[in-house]
């Protein structure tokens, strides 16, 4: 069996900086036609130079392939004559509450329109659009459910601003999807195969510690359900978030998984599975087409069933699934 | 401020074997009048000879100390004879589901009283209490939930037999307790000052890491009002399970949390901010007598409210609250 999927997107990626960068980059580079490059950086990506300098070294990174980095700015309040002047250059602005994943110490530590309402209004009448990570501060299983009437606020306040829930994990996130139609999401590979009960149900498996955390199976099935029918405001966004090994391996393992060389032969597999191989053009590439409004360039990847054995590393990182034998590779 | 405790009990203890066992039982001599120790060794203690094997080892390697190591045989079907015969050797059987954690793979694979009835009305009748690990193998979060039903159907059909639900983690087994006469728990130290939030909701902590795994805010307030209320049918015990550094930080990283060489400060500490001192002396030992019909050797231990910093390891295993500085010390 085979498949042949046209400009593959990943429309939530970490590449990070220097050696890192150096390392991934390639990975999502070769399978993907363009992704959306998170701006946690350090420092965060908040001014047009260190925005134009980061993309220079992306495509520094990405010079072999042809690959588009849709860029994205760190959220604070900006003012719309710079949002202006920059709306060429990015696709999007990510929103982290402070402190909440790696690298989001300088995130909003107040969500609030009377704080950053002036900064919304000028993304939405610039048809920018708004990244969230939405998780609360409270307790790890709640958090993304705990932050779900800020979208709502700024759902119904602001209700031409394009708002994508990132990385939703929960039923109540997949349930919310249906209430504002400027809401929209990214779903990631990893929260597709597992729960918690994979990261601490047996052995603790650190590489598979992310946030947010994997839920509960009910909220696995729900994330199935979108992703599987390719729900038209539902986009792929890996979130692979590579750290080093030894990083990872340590007590007080950082959050995070590594998905980027393993991703389109596993969503094969998951969607042949299911019998919705058709569906998987949409979820990886025409969905996100259509809610950034972007073409990207032209890019075929043809798949088949054929066993692959993930790597147990790659340049120094552990992937999704290392070791593992999985049933479809890129041909 | 000081406190002194009469014949403290830990009734839930994993002293390993050969060279962890010379290591970490004197850790537990030194603080307690006696213990009650987990059968779960290799191979597991299930007949009179592996019993009095253990038994002497422990006893060697307590020797500086007065120390009573209550001995339990590890669950499977035994005939009354034997049981007779043994009696006097041990005061409980510990009950593990096949494969839910250490060394458990020869556990029992269906809790069925066609199964395992006899072996339960011949411990009913010779007084022998029964300890479970009342966990099921569904999803993380809800095994011990899952369990409870099995604790009514044994409670139910042996109401003569004491049952103790070990190492409680959840409001739910909180309000069963009320619920059968023959029913009674142990609480360990950790659950009592950490949630899953403390796992895995900053960066991930493997030596936090324990079957059950640490539940909810809710959960965790519902063992604390037990605990601190001395409920009667209420003992401590603190799941100590030593695992060398080196295979709590590798990945993979087994279940365990090892507290034995800082139980008795913490507990006052945690005692003393609730304004609950006067009962510990009856959480930490006089229930346990009662339950079990036990007299421990009496020893005094005294305890002031004097800042001790925990040691980051001890005999290469990290403790509990390793490096933090607490409130209270031993005299």
């Amino acid at each position: 069996m085979k498949v042949q999927l046209t400009s593959p997107l990943d429309m939530h990626l970490h590449l990070r900086q220097d050696d890192m960068l150096k390392k991934v980059a390639p990975f999502s580079a070769k399978y993907f036609s363009g992704a959306l490059i998170m701006p946690n950086t350090i420092p965060p990506i908040t001014t047009k130079e260190l925005l134009l300098e980061y993309k220079k070294a992306i495509l520094d990174a990405t010079k072999d392939f042809t690959f588009t980095p849709y860029m994205s700015l760190f959220f604070q309040n900006y003012d719309k004559k710079f949002l202006q002047e920059i709306k060429n250059e990015i696709v999007s602005i990510k929103l982290y509450p402070a402190g909440i994943t790696t690298n989001s110490q300088n995130g909003v530590s107040k969500i609030d329109i009377d704080e950053i309402g002036d900064t919304l209004q000028a993304m939405s009448e610039l048809e920018i659009v708004l990244n969230i990570h939405g998780e609360s501060n409270g307790f790890v299983m709640d958090r993304e459910k705990e932050f779900l009437p800020i979208y709502e606020v700024l759902a119904q306040n602001f209700p031409k601003l394009k708002i994508v829930m990132e990385h939703i994990t929960t039923k109540e996130s997949a349930t919310l999807l249906e209430k504002y139609d400027n809401l929209y999401a990214t779903i990631t590979l990893h929260h597709l195969f597992i729960t918690l009960d994979d990261v601490a149900g047996g052995l603790l498996r650190p590489h598979l510690f992310c946030k947010p955390i994997a839920k509960r199976p009910e909220d696995k099935e729900a994330l199935l359900h979108l992703a599987l029918n390719a729900h038209p405001k539902v986009m792929f966004g890996s979130d692979s978030a590579p750290h080093p090994k030894s990083k990872k391996e340590a007590p007080g393992c950082a959050a995070g998984v590594f998905s980027a060389p393993v991703i389109l032969p596993l969503l094969a597999q998951l969607f042949e599975k299911h019998n919705k191989l058709e569906n998987l053009q949409a979820f990886i590439s025409d969905n996100a087409q259509k809610i950034y409004n972007i073409t990207p360039p032209k890019k075929v990847i043809a798949l088949e069933k054929k066993a692959m054995q993930i790597k147990n590393e790659y340049e120094g990182i552990v992937p999704f699934m290392a070791g593992e034998t999985i049933e479809w590779s890129v041909q």
